[in-house]
């Protein structure tokens, strides 16, 4: 299953959860309630507004109850071929899948042949640094590059979203707090990230950094391990890879984490990119504006954005 | 004035706003319905749930305005010796001011002193990391050890809560940004700190991070740029500066991030620290189980917490 977060292009509403059937996407909320109504739950349908959150960000704070009544909704809008509202993607906007995470933690150098290019160490355990919810943008939005930088450069990266609360967990039981996986641009201004030993200035500059295009969840990818990755900047391939190359894997990095940092329901992590960034081709090659940065992992999909300048 | 957060200890209940009023704390919320219906503004009264907020999340997400009806409240409260309900000191818990910012930005290596005992270089501009908000407690909570580190130390630093949205903000302009001030305790585990080249690890554990007593506003303190500082470890002083010794001083902060990073009401950035930490005791010495790590700042008060081992 495939959750988005949309709006219709046509009003500045907030967005709201969907699903995609085919190419079209269907709003959530919507069809939870005809599945209410169908069986007669009235009370429960008066009620749609807390029991199935509209927008993303309650949606996701709920967890796995609300991904449960999610999937009802769907199964019941495939199963009994109910008439439902289905917005065709040119009349809606596509949002980052989830908006407001209360964290997005990142992994640096976790695929081998990325550490060489790096000219770095490989790492004796997982080394995490920060973006702020400010970065996340959209699979249809820009991803701006300021001023401040001439050095905007790309990471393809699986990134996990935590679908319930997850403290100290075990590695053996780490993917049951898997909400799903979407694709992450770990954008990066390399001159900002490297002019101090901290890389968040370089890391989390407002709108820099896509997801998307949407969650698949975790019954349509129950193995995160052997997923083909690879980005092209202009069509042209840059990385490639797969995540069996990671050095510290899915549920290695949850059970990690989750020993010091109590991970919450939308938390993102981005995992990690593998060689062929700009900073390591030769010469180095940086986003321009007007480069398009389009991403792809299996299982997922497709994550596409252009370069424009901050204005 | 100064906002606090607080919780009756005979409920469990979510934190709410308040104002300190003397000894006693006074609920804002009540506080400006009461002065609505003083005034006979009733069609405003009923709708005080949204006019003025008691979660914080909410109150500070509503900026200005809200600490512009804030003000008015407890002017009211002030001079028209209404009767309004006063919390004592002994009945309630004081949250951290900010629960749930949507950034915690903390500055490095930002006092001279401080620079040289790390054994590190000035800095050329300012070295910005991440706390998330799971790490933040209030003035009453213990600050957790988990077994995870062995060298777990303390960081006096005025804290800096964001007023309004800042975006692309001058120096000149920067303090107008500012809703107010706290003592935050940057508590860092050097071990885990230190382990990977990025510091976040050690940075943002679990209810690590005390920030408080209370929040007080620019009205009380127009300057930042001239307070005393300092720390102590069960009675004994630590450490021992002023925010004068800053290398790059509050509205120069702001306006840097603002630049990258734009900055949300109820952020919080920790300014940095002075020289005196334990990591640089000769011997080291760091935070065990009952220590007692008080912090004060002129103008603002003190902030202690007990250090307890996480269980």
């Amino acid at each position: 299953m495939k959750f988005v977060t949309y709006r219709p292009k046509q009003f500045v509403l907030p967005y709201r959860t969907g699903f995609m059937l085919d190419e079209h996407v269907i709003d959530l909320q919507s069809a939870y309630q005809k599945l209410l109504t169908h069986t007669e739950q009235y009370d429960l349908a008066y009620t749609v507004h807390t029991l199935l959150p509209s927008d993303p960000a309650s949606f996701y704070a709920l967890g796995k109850i609300a991904f449960d009544r999610a999937k009802d909704a769907v199964a019941f809008v495939m199963e009994e071929q109910i008439e439902v509202e289905k917005w065709s993607p040119e009349d809606i906007v596509l949002g980052p899948p989830v908006a407001n995470p209360s964290k997005v933690i990142c992994i640096g150098t976790n695929y081998k042949d990325h550490v060489a290019e790096m000219k770095t160490n490989i790492p004796e355990c997982p080394v995490l640094f920060a973006k702020f919810s400010n970065a996340l943008i959209g699979p249809e939005e820009p991803i701006e590059k300021p001023g401040a930088t001439e050095k905007l450069d790309y990471e393809v990266e699986l990134a996990v979203v935590i679908g319930k609360e997850a403290k100290e967990v075990a590695t053996e039981h780490a993917l049951d707090y898997v909400a799903g996986y979407t694709i992450g641009n770990d954008v990066s201004a390399r001159d900002l990230q490297k002019r101090t030993p901290q890389w968040l200035q370089g890391k989390s500059l407002d709108h820099s950094t896509p997801i998307g295009p949407w969650l698949v969840t975790t019954d349509d990818i129950p193995d995160p391990s052997q997923l083909a990755l690879q980005s092209k900047v202009n069509g042209k391939i840059r990385q490639s890879s797969n995540t069996k190359h990671l050095i510290f894997d899915i549920p290695y990095l949850i059970s990690f984490i989750s020993n010091l940092i109590t991970l919450s329901p939308g938390d993102v992590i981005l995992t990690g990119t593998p060689d062929g960034v700009g900073f390591a081709q030769e010469p180095p090659q940086f986003l321009q504006k007007g480069d398009i940065v389009s991403l792809e992992i299996e299982g997922i999909g497709k994550l596409e954005n252009e370069v424009m300048e901050k204005e």
